[in-house]
């Protein structure tokens, strides 16, 4: 009984949402939760290794018969001088000494693999129902390859020129991303941070302009939220942050208290973390070296000067140097399993909707 | 028939749509148009005389017995340095001898009037069945005289921190303006620009958090975006952008052009025409000296050096130094008259809801 045969009926899911495929804050516990209730789990692969990736693969499958998404970062990786690494770990160290950090014994920070050979022969041997890239799509021959599988292919669009770029390049679905999403922006043909369109405006421009199921992302945190994305043509919805606070999320304590307290309009689109454009609430370090930096060394170099000094105040209980990703709705729930939350989420949507649809017969 | 007894009810309107008042773009002509669809016809007053509102409002009432709304500016003038005003002037100043600028006679700019006791005895003398206010509320003894009129007080919010403020200060109804909108942002109480919610997040959240009636704003310019305002738990829309190529609409050629044009994607949040945070089409002066300078005089003296600019560009058919506004969704019809788009609107929003609503009963 599919809400929308286009997506729902293709991929065998039950309920038209997505769970966002979360790198760091995300494993197999949430995906699996989100496909018990009915929706697509999903597993982001670009902070495991592909053993841990085959794992938790492997995992699912003996949790659940649903479907699996299975999501990869495509950027390329960059080539960052010597200079401009030195300069942006010395912009760093005015927080050092407060936090006694030696800078010397510094790592390159946390790892973010794009999609490659490896990757590809473990989507062709695991078979995941669903591969979704984020920062456009991999080489030709390698979504070729993908294509073969028989998975579906998604990928993320922040405006209406991606989506249709997408459609031309092989995306059996688009991810319309709005602005409010919390998290990497998906942008890939454009870098004007300032002019990323709202999931209100993008949502059904996107509708129009492809042929191809459109996924809604970006501020949608509630069954309204969720309800208005359908109507705004969406075939399903895609959600992140929502799921934050959820027991299954592997979020760290700084982050979890940051969701869960203070004022939600304090996201920003911060570079200061990776390199690239993340929703994420303000704290320390956005606020004295971003939010948008042009000193930041391309994705994902700039993680390593920040690691030392994030892991050191995390030990002291501070998030100041953590990126708290979120987006703009925050967390409309608390403390609800993954599962429950899901149905939930389904349950309100379509009580907005008959809410709303009845008031409009009403007046004729 | 009211679609929602808590708005157009009280209104005495047939159609929970409010023509966005865009002072320098919307005049009388568009708000006879929209009242004669049934929906709340709006004037600004912050850009003409109150003479000529009043005109305007004796125009109004004669061409219909629909309820009107007008709409102030409550910034309080600001006290700019000489020395910051040259500065600005000097920045400007580079792009004179292209343009044949002579900036020794140049004018104070457009007129941007806030709410003061004439306005308020135009207000008490006219009568408006809805008062609406950008950037706060006037001072509260002012605010208590337009109450005393029977008046519907309004005015924007761009967070639930200003929505709730709104409502403790007399508001009978607040507008969630979403990131995605048009002109200028009704921010009062933040100067965060970057962290500005997008619709989809804003709104019901601040449905939440008041219990007054939300009018929906931003990025709201087709009828499945009127209809996913409602679905977020919204009383009524308020449109802007959808406007602007009606016949009835005031803006410039160069204006009409841009936003028949182009790429939709290219709206920024700009301080460099006005002083105030304001959304539209990149252009030269966007580009060169914005999107945010902090070299812009406060709102809205910045206007001024930039008007001799205009005016010369305007005159040899460029667009670089005109405010394009736009909201992110930007023209979804062309040159429609204003009475027939916002029934149009209305008809294709039931038939969104009713759509989404039936794929979802059939999903049981």
């Amino acid at each position: 009984m599919p809400v929308d045969d286009d997506f729902t009926g293709r991929l065998g899911i039950e309920l038209p949402i997505v769970q966002a495929p979360m790198a760091g804050a995300s494993g197999v516990a949430l995906a699996i939760a989100v496909a018990r209730a009915g929706g697509l789990g999903s597993l982001p692969a670009a902070m495991v290794g592909s053993e841990q990736l085959a794992g938790q693969i492997d995992e699912f499958r003996e949790a659940t018969r649903a479907p699996l998404n299975l999501n990869f970062f495509c950027h390329v990786p960059p080539q960052v001088s010597r200079v401009q690494l030195d300069a942006w770990s010395e912009s760093l160290s005015r927080f050092d000494t407060e936090f006694g950090v030696d800078r010397s014994a510094a790592s390159a920070g946390p790892p973010r693999q794009p999609f490659d050979e490896d990757a590809c022969q473990l989507v062709e041997r695991s078979r995941p129902e669903v591969v979704s890239f984020h920062f456009g799509l991999p080489a030709p021959d390698l979504v070729d390859r993908v294509r073969a599988t028989g998975a579906v292919v998604m990928s993320s669009a922040t405006t209406v020129a991606e989506a249709v770029w997408l459609e031309n390049h092989g995306c059996d679905v688009v991810i319309a991303q709005g602005a409010e999403a919390g998290g990497h922006r998906g942008m890939f043909l454009t870098d004007d941070v300032a002019a990323q369109p709202g999931t209100m405006a993008l949502v059904p421009r996107v509708v129009d302009a492809v042929a191809v199921p459109v996924i809604a992302a970006g501020g949608i945190a509630s069954g309204r939220a969720v309800a208005a994305a359908f109507v705004l043509g969406a075939s399903a919805v895609q959600i992140g942050t929502a799921y934050l606070l959820c027991p299954e999320a592997l979020i760290s304590p700084v982050h979890r208290r940051a969701l869960a307290g203070g004022s939600r309009d304090d996201t920003v689109l911060t570079n200061v973390f990776t390199g690239r454009p993340a929703r994420g609430r303000r704290n320390r370090l956005v606020d004295e070296l971003g939010p948008m930096s042009s000193d930041a060394p391309a994705f994902p170099a700039a993680g390593g000067a920040v690691a030392p000094l994030r892991a050191a105040a995390e030990a002291a209980g501070l998030g100041d140097f953590s990126p708290l990703w979120s987006g703009q709705a925050g967390v409309m729930t608390s403390d609800v399993p993954a599962e429950e939350l899901t149905r939930e989420l389904m349950v309100s949507a379509r009580a907005a909707l008959a809410d709303a649809a009845g008031r409009t017969v009403q007046s004729g």
